[in-house]
């Protein structure tokens, strides 16, 4: 069972039942993903009961919904009522929702398994896995290396096979990051076209939910299922939704892609330079047309992406800040304090210029391209050891160069995929992200699948280490 | 033509010309409200060949829009394409938008003429009426008073019997004001209830849009015109919205209203209290049911009104403030400065705690009834020198006091309808505020109409002052 769309398809077929999917899922979980610290808590009675009704139904000959009986698990954030949500920290510990996730009770209604949570970095604040509390998330590919943050476990669930779908979220990179380490295919979506009802708040303006899979497609079945409007949610989008997994059959044919010079050369290691470099030529070979652009400045944008991102989560952290500082990392914190300082005005004024900024990188960016081919992290994967060695500014300038391709899309709200598409001399996956114009997620999920049809990175698995 | 539904009918009937209502209206704006300094810019040749077509339109058998052929003038802050908008302001003066308001654009197509733009304080900002640029607007019951403000050109042109409709905006009680002070029935509706495109901005969290007319009737007629979804506001509602004007049909038998006791006695003149009591006498012989609630604490709600307020006008004037601080009157640097110093984890905390206040506010103050009856000015209506001598602490507490029972709701979201219910004995009209639920504008207003049914005070009209 390689695929979302593969075990979807065998269990309807009947060539493998719901229940002995979710019994290898939990297996695989307990046995590859938990000594890499991938798992928060597991449910697997509930889930084995949900996987007995779906082969119930079926061999009742009901139709069946269609993730019906795959099982997924998700980070640690997403709320499900009655179930410890532990968010990945110390203030959390005894919190247990009672409302459900509008992304989970969309699943549910289409039939998929959830096998319960998975870790996560602390209150999603770190783009590399690293929790103080939990442990660090190891790679699948290397336990040595960064499994990206902050959908670590998601990261680490399906890139060692134990289930081939997780939810994440992704407020700075935090979907994207965990995606490229650990060679998946994952989407942030525009900000609005996923309901963040129910899902741990972090920064209001810039979370969105977004699935990490191994294709292209499967990403498409989990959008279908939980993108669009939500009442609960009044920042999700009216428009009605694309299927997005009809529009991959559109193919890629005469779609544009953009490489910005400038600002995402910098700083950029020739290795990863060259994969994309392949990459991209790859796209010509299947009739993409691609296209130079220039895009040099990124500091207003970025300040902005930091200035929201801190006043929001200071904000809400800010009574338990001042009461249990002891309850949080160090790193956390100084990531967030800084939010306290910021005035009400220069908030205003990111949110109010947000639009222009967006509109203008695009006009620079992509000029006439639908998609901006962009690196994610700038280097190959690195250690644990080089992202927490070296002090206080050591850590801080590494975890702004790993989230300096990343966080500046969340406050431009627009939308990236990222597509794995090499391995490092060190035998950890590179990848790039698509970056389109608002709502343009079909489009990149059209080029993604594209690229997946005539390549095989996604296909490629860690080897399993020994337990 | 007292009123609006009267001037609709009797061109409708063709008792009267569109063009003649139109001149008459004109000349009145002419004679009788630009020496109470109520008029910005007039535009009578556009007008005049609007109401022309009206008949013209008539005289063909065409089936009329709702409002045809009806005089109108508004707040000088509602954009129209190409005509200057200077919103009391000198940093406006050379302003001229190239969008128009949404809600001008659906009073155009409803037939209503509109004659130009009339006085208003600075950038919104006051409650008295004041604009050190322009000159105080005086009140038509008697010139030494205040008008009320900040649409103080609204309450002054329509008291003075020159146009039955003007659209203000409200803020912190800035359509209230003038209604009270002028003897009006005004509304400040749901926060999203009415679109903001095209609307000078002062605070976007708190702005609303709301006419002033002679009797609930007309207010209906107008919100059937301009309330509901607008693609280009994404504040404004999704819900379908109710005809207005239908449901005064209902009546009020069997609705409640509350009287709150505690925070809106604070302060309360006793002619003032004495008028309200009369009022809820007068809805007990309409049988509705009265209660008494209690409210003591408003110092939050007022605190994060003023924080939302300053800190967004702040935002939005920060610039100006520093390139050109000579061109705001010092009583309005005064009241926007302080916006410049908060942070903005406290801006986030009084957006967020907006709900959950409203919610208790509304558990406290009506319990279970449909409305709260407050008053609007503690005070029977003030004059000028009242408001303005005394140095900057006194100016500052009179409109603290002015204030302190309509910018609290404001910041909760909720709708406010002022009905005109006694003259004081300083000849002045005095008012009440009836205070509902999200969305219960219909209510609301069925309770006013009902009143009016049984009353006279909104038929009373100012002696026309010598020229």
């Amino acid at each position: 069972m390689q695929t979302l769309a593969q075990t979807a398809r065998a269990i309807r077929d009947g060539e493998i039942t719901a229940e002995a999917a979710t019994e290898a899922a939990l297996h695989a979980l307990e046995d590859h993903v938990r000594p890499l610290n991938g798992i928060a808590r597991l449910t697997p009675d509930a889930a084995l009961e949900s996987a007995r009704s779906v082969d119930l139904s079926r061999a009742k000959g009901a139709s069946l919904p269609p993730l019906a009986g795959v099982p997924m698990a998700h980070k640690d954030l997403f709320y499900r009522a009655g179930r410890p949500s532990h968010c990945g920290t110390k203030i959390r510990d005894n919190f247990v929702p009672d409302v459900t996730a509008t992304v989970l009770s969309r699943l549910d209604g289409a039939g998929a398994i959830d096998l319960g949570t998975l870790h996560m970095a602390e209150i999603a604040m770190s783009p590399t896995g690293f929790n103080e509390h939990h442990g660090h998330g190891l790679n699948p590919w290397n336990p040595a290396h960064i499994c990206g943050g902050s959908s670590s476990g998601s990261g680490i669930a399906v890139s060692a096979g134990a289930v081939t779908a997780s939810l994440g979220t992704d407020t700075g990179g935090s979907v994207r990051h965990p995606a490229a380490a650990c060679g998946l295919t994952g989407l942030k979506p525009t900000h609005g076209a996923v309901s963040l009802a129910g899902v741990m708040p972090l920064s209001g303006s810039l979370d969105c939910v977004g699935p990490l899979c191994h294709t292209a497609l499967d990403v498409a079945l989990i959008m279908d299922v939980i993108g669009g409007e939500d009442r609960a949610d009044p920042t999700t989008a009216w428009a009605p939704f694309p299927e997005y997994t009809q529009t991959l059959a559109d193919g890629a044919h005469g779609l544009k892609i953009a490489r910005p010079r400038g600002y995402y050369d910098c700083e950029l290691d020739p290795e990863v330079e060259n994969t994309l470099a392949e990459a991209l030529a790859t796209f010509v070979s299947i009739k993409v047309t691609l296209s130079e652009t220039r895009l040099e400045q990124m500091d207003l944008i970025n300040a902005f992406a930091h200035l929201v991102l801190s006043s929001e989560a200071s904000s809400l952290h800010r009574r338990l800040l001042a009461d249990r500082p002891d309850d949080y990392a160090a790193q956390v914190r100084a990531r967030i304090e800084p939010g306290l300082a910021y005035p009400a005005t220069h908030y205003i004024e990111a949110l109010t210029r947000r639009g222009a900024l967006a509109k203008d990188w695009i006009m620079r960016a992509l000029q006439d391209a639908d998609a901006a081919l962009l690196p994610v992290f700038p280097t190959p994967v690195p250690t644990i050891m080089e992202t927490t060695e070296g002090g206080d500014a050591a850590v801080s300038a590494v975890i702004g160069r790993l989230t300096r391709n990343t966080r500046g899309i969340n406050y431009l709200g627009l939308p990236a995929v990222v597509v794995p598409c090499g391995i490092s001399a060190s035998g950890l996956p590179i990848a790039f992200q698509l970056v389109g114009r608002p709502w343009s997620e079909p489009i990149l999920l059209r080029l993604a699948d594209a690229y997946q049809r005539v390549t095989h990175w996604h296909d490629l698995r860690p080897e399993r280490p020994t337990p």
